[in-house]
């Protein structure tokens, strides 16, 4: 039933696989793609290939990387004591961007979710639990997001992880830089006052 | 040049003062107040001009009341030793609402504001600080926004309350309860990375 030539239906069809695109913004994309010189498309159908070849997670910390180890874990001027957990590779850029850590990364590949069936056998502990076991690590901070998921990881993390000798700590739950605390919710505003520091 | 008759023109014109009001509105409820009873006038009348008679500042607080001291300061149940420093009187609501604070408050009626002429004089400091020279309060929570002014404000009277056996501390920095770590601007992260506790 499409209006489509077949090569251009399934790019279409595939396009809008991608979040975000629709079938319009989908089928001006075809078109501008089959508009473009031949170098042009066959870069683009390189790239899509490469990023599924080219691209691993890091045999240490389960960062997405095109070496092994990864950008982080292969530094030296980076402290490999200080490990930093997070749910997702994309966290990593958050954190890169305060730039005021200066420790390593380990990826969880997401967050326990019983009731969407995933338990700690879904996500990438083991690696870390490794590199505490062997003493490798003083500081684990526990940098999922301060939500029902990340919070109840965390929490599995620090019963998982202690006993091991190493320090673990979770990031501060607050109101955030540069707001007004008249926005701010009760139980950030909660965690704002049980978490208060001494000047 | 109005098209409404002096007592009308008049308070539209006050009515429009009010914050979030514009001429439309104002004309609203000035015909609303017209077409209303004698009775119902009369009440909003009073209830404006009580706010202003009967209204005053907590001679210990600063928090705005109707009794002095106010329902925080003569509370037998509230911790006295314990004070929670605030700009204004309405983030007293956001710190009750967490039910989790149980100290009484201080009220500065605004921020340090060099750049607008508010100096530390414009602020309802001494209070606070006569309470502390006294060796009343245990400890006093900076419950300043972490904006700069706020921030600024919190380390002004860090500086001037210290050296009084007082401990004085800041609500946290940090991500807001319930949200991703994915949408943290660069300086919340860091100062949730800076404010991390221990587990």
């Amino acid at each position: 039933m499409s209006r489509f030539a077949e090569p251009m239906a399934r790019l279409i069809e595939e396009l809008r696989k991608l979040p975000g695109i629709g079938a319009k913004s989908a089928q001006r994309m075809a078109f501008h793609i089959l508009r473009s010189s031949n170098e042009d498309a066959e870069a683009l159908a390189a790239a899509v290939r490469d990023v599924k070849a080219g691209l691993r997670l890091c045999s240490v910390c389960s960062n997405i990387t095109d070496i092994d180890p990864c950008h982080y874990c292969a530094s030296p001027t980076r402290n490999h004591r200080l490990v930093c957990v997070v749910e997702e590779p994309t966290n990593i850029a958050t954190i890169e961007k305060t730039r005021s850590y200066s420790g390593v990364y380990h990826v969880l590949h997401g967050t326990l979710s019983p009731l969407h069936g995933v338990g700690p056998e879904h996500l990438r502990i083991a690696g870390l639990e490794g590199r505490v076991q062997r003493g490798d690590i003083d500081e684990v901070i526990l940098a999922t997001s301060p939500t029902v998921e990340g919070e109840a990881t965390a929490h599995y993390l620090a019963q998982r992880l202690r006993h091991n000798g190493v320090r673990i700590s979770r990031i501060a739950t607050g109101v955030p830089a540069g707001s007004d605390i008249e926005y701010a919710d009760e139980v950030t505003m909660a965690r704002a006052l049980e978490g208060r520091r001494e000047l």
